[in-house]
């Protein structure tokens, strides 16, 4: 089973993420935390790159970098993992592709969706889960934890307002996989939601 | 104008390119040499990254991270250069891409040529110059001069000759852009030649 997470900066999925696997754990599944860009050796090393403030990307590399980022984590971890059953939850995958190149940058989107396939060979999550979020609470909040703000942070808010209603759209788009929560609840109400969501997913597919 | 070299390892190529650019700046032209992967700060600092022979990466992410050079490349160096009639030199493009990672990493001719377009916004060489030469002396003479094999170089026989068969292939299939010469020659034949062509290119462009 493969369970994606999405979200603006700050909207607060790595903490669910890390709740829903610690969850998933004590039930004695057999679960794996993994992220993108990143979740290989070269992909956290490109990762860096990509975050850094400092560096000047265009557009069109950026998307690249990313693609080839998830080619080797496709490859690598993800694919073993669904063979052997594992749930697998990942923060950010394909649908980040699409809000942050596509809709935020401007790159054409049936150009990410060709590259997309090809580098995830029909890899598509059972479930996606997205924390919507204000932007600017979430960019507030990164600030506090964090105390800087990396490449795609730094952006302006209207780039961040167009990743949050990309999101919103690709929901729309995609009801059959898509479970949309409102970040401005407490953790503890979002955490029991989706671990209902995931508990009524692992009973229909039996595991 | 634009003009790339292709060539397998230790062809010859970069000397080549380097006697080139001597001789156009010595008749006063305006030529920039570049190369790829690289030409850029992150696509040279992704370079140092694709060579080294320690890395693991998967094939779909070695054409995806040599497409993200590319972008960055055109976009900053090479269009910029066109733009200001300058000659440009490049050691490899994307005559490359389909003889490494197509025909030799075995990477769908049509995906590159997909993503290739989306990367290079149609810019073409005006000149190819492939440097054809024999693989085993190839690897030889690079292992001569540099003492050590990179993650290309260390592929074996079979994989560098199917690279060199490529090129021939890619060479007849668009002749109008390709001069295919014998990297057996000596330095200053092939020097000479290279000269004269691209001289009379010069004087049909009324440069």
């Amino acid at each position: 089973m493969f369970i994606t997470f999405e979200g603006i900066e700050g909207s607060g999925k790595t903490t669910q993420i890390n709740l829903l696997y610690e969850y998933l754990k004590s039930k004695g599944y057999d679960v794996i935390k993994t992220r993108e860009p990143g979740g290989t050796e070269i992909g956290e090393f490109l990762r860096d790159l990509l975050l850094n403030k400092d560096r000047h990307i265009a557009p069109k590399t950026e998307l690249l970098l990313i693609m080839a980022i998830r080619a080797q984590h496709v490859k690598d971890v993800i694919i073993p993992a669904i063979k052997d059953k594992k749930i697998v939850l990942c923060d950010r995958f394909f649908d980040a592709t699409y809000a942050y190149q596509g809709y935020g940058r401007g790159i054409d989107l049936k150009t990410i969706k060709f590259i997309n396939n090809f580098v995830t060979e029909g890899i598509t999550p059972d479930l996606t889960i997205l924390i919507d979020y204000d932007v600017i609470d979430g960019l507030a909040r990164r600030m506090n934890n964090t105390g800087h703000m990396d490449r795609f942070e730094k952006e302006g808010f209207s780039f961040h307002k167009k990743i949050r209603d990309a999101y919103l759209k690709l929901s729309q788009e995609h009801r059959e996989r898509f479970l949309v929560l409102d970040g401005s609840e407490s953790v503890e109400k979002i955490h029991k939601i989706i671990k209902d969501r995931v508990d009524s997913l692992i009973n229909a597919r039996g595991l």
